[in-house]
Order: C-alpha cells, then structure tokens, then sequence
C-alpha cells in the first residue's frame, strides 16, 4: 500500500535536494497515492464534456441567450473551442454527451457525439423542481456509464467539462445546498451577468436552496433534483464511477466542483480521487473546495468551464509523474 | 506590429466569455507581443543547462560538497535528473554547456555535451573577484554562441538552466548588486544551507557585494565579475542574445534571475523577451523579478534550480498559444 509517507520516502531518495520542489513534490505524492504506485501513469487522458440547457434562464440569470449551449457544443465537435483547443493541445482525448441540449446541433457528429439526451434541459429551478428524481437517476446513469467507458479504453486520468447556459445559477444553489455557503456568497457572474442579472440570479439561488433543504437530511437525490442541472448530475455520477473504477480525476471549476460536491454526498470517498486543478474567479468556488479538504493547483482567475481550467492544470500532472518515474535516487550517485 | 491592445483585441473577439481564461489570456498577450504574432509557436523548445563550480564553497557556504556539481552533470546527461526528465516530460530538447566544473564528467555525453570549460571554477569571491573581466566575457560569449545555435536549430522557446554547488551565494551578490536588494534578505537556503551556513553566506554575501558596488557606475562588468559565477554569466549572454535573436525565453528561478539582472544591465530590453516561470521559494526572488518587472506563472515554493520550474511552466504556455491559434471567433458562430 502507498501511503503518503510511502510517497515521501521515495521522493525524499531522489537525487534532489529534499523537499526543493516544493507543490510539485505534493502533487506527486497525492498522485502516487491515488493510483496506489510510485510510478503513476497520467496517459492516456480523457475529458468528457457534458452539455445541457437550463429552464431557469427564462428568469435572465445569464448573459447569453440559451441558444448559446447548442452553438458551442457545435464547436467543440468542430475542435474550435477553447476545451478542444487546449484538449488537442495537452494530448487529451476528448468525448461530448449531450444530456439534454435544448438546441441539439445537426448533424450528430460522427466520431464523438455521444447522444444520450434527457430532454430539453431541465425545468425552471425558480419555480420548482428542476428535474425528476427519475431524471436525476438516468443523468447520473449517463455520467457512470462515460466513467465505465473511459476506463474500458485505458484512460487513467479523466476530466469531466460541461456546457450549459445558466449552470452556474445551479452550481451556486449546489455549494450553497452541499457545502453550507452563504447562498449570496455562493453567485458569482458566470460567463457575464450585469448587475440586474446578479441580483436576480441571488434571489432565485437563495429561494430555490431553501426549498432544496427542506428535503435534508431525508432525501438527498429529491434535494440535488431541486436544483441541480442533467450536466451536472451526470458529471457527478462520471466522477464516482471513475473514484470506484480507480481512475484519477482531475477537477474543473465552479460547476465540476459543485457535481463533486454531489457525488462526495452520494458516494463518501470520490474526492479521494481528485485532484483540484484551480480556484476558480466565481466567488463560491474556494468554499466548495475547501468543503472537499482539496488545494487548488493554480489560482489563475480562470471562469470559462468547458473543463478548461482542469485542461490548462493537466500537463503539470505530467512533470509530478516524471519527477517520481524518471530521477535517479540519490544512493545510485554514491553522494 | 502586435502591441498589448491588438492581442488583448484579438482574444476578445473568440468564442468565450470575454477575460474568461484570467491569466491565461495575460500569458497569451505577453507571448504575442515577445514574437509579434497573433499565432505564436512555442515548439520546438530548448533548455540549455550551464554548468559550472564555485570557489566560495570552500566558506562553507552549501550543505553539498563541489563534487555534486560534476555527479549531477553527469546525471543530467545520462537522462535521469530531475531536469532531465522534465524535459523529456514537456518535449524539451536539453543541452549542456560545460563552463567550468571542477570535476568533469568522464566520458563526454557523445551528444548533447558541448564543453565550453572556463577551467575548474571561479575563485572565492569572499576573498576576492570571482573572476577576471576577460573571463567574463569568454562565459558571456558562450552564453551567447549557445543561443545562437538554438535559433539556428529552429527553437522558439528557450530556457536555461544551471547547476553549480554554491550558486546561491553567487545569485545573492547579484541579487543585493543589480535589485538594489538587502543582502541579508536576498540570502537563503539554496540547496539546503543550515543555520550556521547561512550566517556565513549572509555575512560573505554583504561584504563581497559592497566590493562590488564600488566598481559602479563606472564599470559594471567589473562590479558583476566580483561576484558572479561562470554558469550565471553564461547565462546571461544566452539570455541577451536570444532576446536579439527574436527568441521567448522562459525565465526558470532564483538563479536564472540574476542572470537575467545581468543581462538587462548590460543589455537593457532582454526583459521584454521574458516570461518568469515562477517564484521561488529563495527569499530573495521576490525583489529579482519585481525588479525586471516580471509576474510569475506558478508560485509554487520551487528551490531546485537546473531550469525545473520553467520545465514545469513550459506547458502553460502551449495552452496560451493554443488559445491564439485554434479558437472560432464569435462572428463565425453567429452570436
């Protein structure tokens, strides 16, 4: 078994001076110890983006139009946006389930659509439950069966990414509902709410939370359904799949942190197998984080999802795993 | 000509949240305006790691003996240090320039030991010039050849690297020297310098660098050359002319900055062709890159020198300038 001090012990061996790398050096030993090996593996690597629209934009929560969901799914299936851009760019193989595009964008790509859709998106958390607890089932389904093929395929390391006009209106209903922030606390501007949009976005986050505890300590699943988004349940059940299936899960923003709130509650132990790749802008980011004992690897101010945060954090998982494969141990010098 | 505005102008018309990416997209104008395009390359890349000893170390200045500079060269070119395999990690072509180790590694590396020996390091600048002015201009000159070869081989990126047991006094000199730093706040642990180590360093660190100052104004490679090593000034002609030469030199930590501060001195704008890597966790750093005007990537406590932290900062930059090339426009997706 290796444990951290396992960990510390070969990193200490090495032909460096002790301790001189600083959060490389941890973030080796955190690798090693998920993947139960002094030599972890970080290729092949697979984001999964999750893509669905959210019935709580007709209350204008965001500053795009819900169209928007569809357009760049589009584009990332045309390799030109920013997740596939940096995902070719870090050599990271890159798959898109639409989970409930209102939009759907035509024609399905052939090499890499996943169509496994709920519907249109989710109902208006505003005025109520924005999905079934049967929904919130077969999204979640959606995310583990990503997780069982991901793994199937040889992946070690996996991201999960979403795309979802207004999703971070439930994101902050999720850190606010699982991570015990202040609801105001919790909204941030998303990808650009004015201040008209911010303070709709906080009622409705505050109004819709407090409906979503009354189902606590009961029913989680009934609670989440209240407001949560089918990208996001889906991610979540991507990521405790993944936990259990030993993979290593390097984690986005705001919104893959609220999914890995959900799956933390769902299924205790997920965030084991994570790695937190940056503290987003959104301001309710670091208390979700924080609710995972998880330390952020960069603090770049990046609030673009997509998984694109966890994509630009990804190669420096790549030097941990060299630095504990690849230097010699100090006693092969005769020092 | 692509200043700050027509970078920051191009980054705003792509298809995501305006500023979204943070530091990222600041990373991506500081690398379009460095190459003057709004599409940069950062492959192919090189480090070159320069090599050499320090008198000073018989002060007791180091907790490692100067044959630990000749072993880790030596492990540098059989591939198996800490810098070796990052760059084997991050596609980085590594040389090594030999200027000036006591111990030379027997047999030379047959392909990538370029010997350049200034002889068995400098002298003991706690009792007098670390060196003569002619040698420093023969390790300036080298520096520079190395760059030139680097631009002839294609490379657009560079980075250099040192290793040389007691380099950090030498780095402090020139940190208090060219920073207007404190000494005693410029001096730190290096390699792993105990209590008593540090006393002498600080101690030798204040009186070698009024030595020093007393050459100043009137001749500052005189000043420089009481207190600088062969490895730093080799790397600071590296640095001058790659930045002539149109190369983005990827700033690595404590060390490579005060070789940077020399070759801003000598050569004023080599900074503007600098991207800092890091901030490392030797005191002094701080004060070097404020000096140059240089915000670090990653402030990740890094201390190990031999180009590791700009290795491990490498990669960010491929996903800047993925961001500049391969992203749609939001007019091509109609928004």
């Amino acid at each position: 078994m290796i444990d951290e001090a396992a960990a510390w012990a070969h990193l200490d061996a090495l032909a460096k001076p002790t301790r001189s790398l600083g959060r490389l050096e941890k973030l080796a030993v955190r690798l090693a110890v998920i993947q139960q090996h002094l030599t972890p593996a970080t290729r092949p690597r697979r984001i999964v983006l999750f893509a669905a629209d959210h019935g709580v934009v007709a209350q204008g929560v965001s500053a795009w139009p819900q169209a928007v969901t569809g357009l760049m799914v589009g584009t990332i299936l045309a390799g030109r946006a920013t997740s596939s851009a940096l995902a070719a760019a870090q050599g990271c193989d890159l798959r898109l389930a639409d989970v409930g595009v209102a939009l759907p964008p035509a024609p399905p790509h052939p090499t890499f659509h996943a169509r496994a859709s709920l519907g249109e998106g989710t109902a208006d958390l505003s005025v109520g439950p924005a999905m079934t607890v049967a929904q919130f089932d077969a999204a979640w389904a959606t995310g583990a069966q990503e997780a069982r093929r991901a793994r199937a395929d040889g992946h070690q390391v996996l991201i999960a990414g979403e795309m979802g006009i207004g999703n971070t209106t439930s994101a902050a209903c999720l850190t606010a509902l699982l991570a015990q922030a202040d609801p105001a606390g919790a909204v941030g501007r998303g990808a650009g709410a004015d201040d008209a949009m911010l303070a709709a976005k906080t009622r409705i986050v505050a109004a819709a939370t407090a409906r979503a505890r009354a189902h606590l300590p009961a029913d989680p699943r009934a609670a989440i359904a209240e407001v949560a988004g089918f990208e996001i349940v889906a991610m979540a059940g991507f990521f405790a799949e993944g936990a259990t299936l030993g993979a290593t899960l390097l984690l986005d923003g705001f919104v893959a942190t609220a999914a890995a709130l959900i799956a933390e509650a769902l299924a205790p132990g997920t965030r084991d197998a994570m790695i937190a790749a940056h503290r987003s802008a959104e301001p309710g980011h670091g208390a979700a984080l924080h609710a995972l004992g998880l330390e952020p690897l960069l603090d770049w101010e990046m609030r673009l999802g997509e998984g694109t945060g966890a994509l630009v954090a990804l190669p420096l998982l790549d030097s941990a795993a060299a630095l504990l494969s690849d230097v010699a141990r100090l006693d092969e010098l005769g020092v």
